[in-house]
């Protein structure tokens, strides 16, 4: 069995479907884990269900005393407010003062901060940035977020809402409609959505044979782009092409605020790998700034996979310990 | 006479022509000043006549108990290394251990940042910046620089390179060969030389009479162009204009990194106010994601213009004690 090293904390990853939680140690080996699903009828119910749950996982675990802190990783969380705001893929009305409810609830001091947040403080702690003070994590999921952590502090900003990166907007992806009213936002581009506008685009303007031609085009989905690919799928490798070279455009010009050493792929797109990565690479070294070039590391998340956002979650009362 | 607030610091403007220095009160007022030409035949000559003419400054202020330390700001200075590397307008070869060698003369702490980190330390010492925590100032003269002051905390980067948001990359700039060797760059429009590029290219394409059209193109400086648009000239104002819109675009995607309260711009091109900061005010707000928009102040530097640089750099060592 792994040894486990105190202290020890729980991490709490509130998803539009499920809520997973977990008691992990120092060093981001999980203990034990569960989940609930985040449908409840309201923001307290779910408050006193997450409670129950954690206190009888404690228990079980004989750990009463070796929690130092809870962290919640949520969506539109804001980590100077410990609240959620106007988050679209939640049951309940935001604002909802997250971190006061359960820090009331299970007497531990709790801290809330956003998805991408929490992935740079878990990737920073027990992942790829593990003894780094200079990078930026970039979340790839249903939207683009980032983490960025510059000397060792993960900037948090006026109101929190610092590192909107997927809304920063690229000739690349100009023609584009984001969510946010805007058009060329960069998660038009590196999200999952994106990964299938792109496709959709190259199965319309191209006449390159395609496994994905044989799918419904309400069945297909980011991953099976993916695996598409892998498989040598030539149209499908053009798909991620043409999305390592926009973030590698993305990330030349990201470097120039920073100086990061390191910029990390984390989610479910990021799980494409080197077919992201390497033409990620080539492209930031055409674009970048010399002083940026061949000085920056492009890395795909070192926390697992699955576990990834509640490991995030778990490192957030490290940043105060 | 102005009351003098101790304790007092050193700032040196290390400028390709003249080095500026100043004993500075805590709250920014200029006791004495002086300067001396820069091009001595070696540094080793630059840093002898600097101890000698400072030492003898602080003697004759007899203050000689009441130096809390020297900040230097030089052009292509490296905060963590406290060296100049690579300045092109300077008459030494680099990489010069600055630092070092002013240190080991006057025995006062010396912090040696570049010119813009050194005046976002002036603003928030002294200036616009007073009371913040999330501001970038955006200095704009014969290039585009850039310091990032995010939570509180000067954002330096892995290797002292953050903030060099001159070299962020623009659509709006995409056909301007840059210094850097790339294109698009920030500074090819919002410098002084910029604001000359786009001058020459109205004067080409416009048939706009215009009273610039009487000055000789090897005479033409943006300081003229900006008091032809002060007197009302309608092409100079089209020159700040587009600057200004420019510059607002730039600062809504600048302010997706670090969610700042405020944006700075300092430099001889800030001089020009609000011909430059009505239009970039105009451009941001259409420009900016909505959780920026209506929430940055667009505000011209607090330093007093002449003596800007060198309260930048006396206020150095404040960061420190």
């Amino acid at each position: 069995m792994t040894p486990l090293y105190p202290p020890f904390t729980i991490g709490v990853d509130l998803g539009g479907t499920n809520t997973v939680f977990a008691i992990v140690d120092s060093v981001g080996h999980i203990l034990v884990r569960d989940s609930f699903p985040t449908a409840t009828a309201t923001i307290e119910e779910w408050a006193d269900t997450l409670a129950l749950k954690v206190t009888s996982m404690i228990k079980n675990a004989q750990l009463e005393d070796q929690i130092i802190g809870i962290g919640i990783g949520a969506p539109c969380a804001n980590a100077i407010t410990g609240s959620i705001e106007a988050a679209t893929d939640l049951p309940w009305p935001s604002p909802i003062p997250l971190g006061t409810m359960v820090q009331a609830r299970l007497k531990l001091p709790t801290t809330v901060t956003n998805d991408a947040n929490a992935a740079a403080i878990g990737e920073m702690m027990y992942g790829a940035a593990a003894g780094m003070k200079n990078f930026i994590v970039l979340t790839l999921g249903t939207g683009v977020g980032a983490g960025i952590v510059c000397d060792g502090h993960l900037l948090s900003g006026t109101r929190g809402f610092a590192g909107e990166l997927g809304h920063v907007t690229f000739p690349f992806a100009a023609d584009r409609p984001c969510g946010c009213g805007r058009t060329g936002c960069l998660q038009t581009v590196a999200s999952a959505k994106g990964i299938l506008t792109t496709t959709r685009h190259l199965l319309n303007v191209s006449s390159e044979p395609s496994t994905l031609r044989n799918i419904p085009d309400d069945r297909l989905t980011a991953k099976l782009v993916c695996e598409a690919a892998r498989q040598g799928d030539k149209l499908a490798k053009e798909v991620y092409d043409y999305t390592g070279h926009c973030l590698g455009k993305a990330a030349a010009e990201f470097a120039a605020f920073t100086d990061p050493e390191a910029i990390i792929l984390f989610g479910g797109v990021a799980n494409a790998g080197d077919l992201l990565l390497i033409p990620m690479m080539e492209s930031f070294r055409e674009n970048a700034l010399h002083l940026y070039r061949d000085r920056v590391r492009f890395l795909i998340s070192g926390l697992n996979g699955a576990d990834a956002a509640v490991l995030g979650a778990a490192s957030l009362p490290h940043l105060h310990s």
